[in-house]
């Protein structure tokens, strides 16, 4: 339960959090939401599944999106700077990576990044996740909200 | 599984689609990218979970929000078209509502409004609905869903 966790944490911080989501689709915005009383804290979300909303709404590179493909460090690092900015939150959390069957840009299923921004600065996390097409989007959901966690609570 | 069908009329259709969502909070996007070869039809979505999402991002009036709310047949209208305006989409669909538990903007749980803009118009459905808060949602997704293949394949 990660999600009521982070939602706890964020509301005794008095912060808030917006995410943008390539392969979970929807599925962190909606872990979050799934808490009664997420929106104190829950400012929104971006689903940019296309290269075109990444780089319009989130102001990732387009250049670099046509060079280097989405699932990539830079690109988790530009969607999570991007959704703090357009939602004027102290958290945003980014995921991007391939969830199958199969793989894309040249990358296994699985490869997934996960990047957050704080008001100290941003981090990007590399996974590499095993399972299903749904296994691999609820994976990346749990670590996204877990490693917000530990990066909001280091002493726990 | 109204999400499978309903990428692969838009596949056949050769239309693409984008959402905007406020109580269901990403579930109606990540329902379509259930999908495996969804990224064919589904350019992105936006959870505009608070009213300054509302307003900045999809354009819904900043003064009839403070005043009426998020709850109601125009905001659900102004959402649809604000997403398909930002997506360059032909179809966006909207959810407006209460999941609970208990009323909100004086309107019990269960009050939810969707609505599908096309490229011929958009229609606003008001619908009332039964459950828990997670409940009420799914429901909310499955009949997004439904009205929009309805509205597609009007024959079937």
């Amino acid at each position: 339960m990660s999600n009521r966790t982070l939602v706890e944490v964020l509301k005794e911080k008095k912060m808030t959090i917006a995410v943008a989501e390539s392969l979970t689709g929807g599925l962190l915005a909606s872990s979050i939401v799934d808490v009664p009383g997420a929106s104190e804290v829950f400012l929104g979300g971006i689903v940019s599944y296309s290269h075109s909303a990444k780089a319009e709404l989130l102001g990732v590179d387009q250049e670099f999106l046509s060079s280097h493909g989405a699932v990539n460090s830079q690109v988790a690092q530009e969607m999570c700077s991007g959704a703090r900015k357009l939602f004027h939150s102290d958290i945003a959390i980014s995921t991007t990576g391939v969830a199958g069957p199969g793989s894309s840009e040249g990358k296994p299923a699985g490869t997934v990044f996960v990047g957050i921004a704080m008001p100290e600065g941003i981090e990007v996390f590399s996974l590499h996740l095993e399972g299903s097409r749904q296994e691999i989007r609820d994976l990346a959901v749990n670590e996204a909200l877990t490693l917000t966690l530990a990066r909001l609570s280091p002493d726990e």
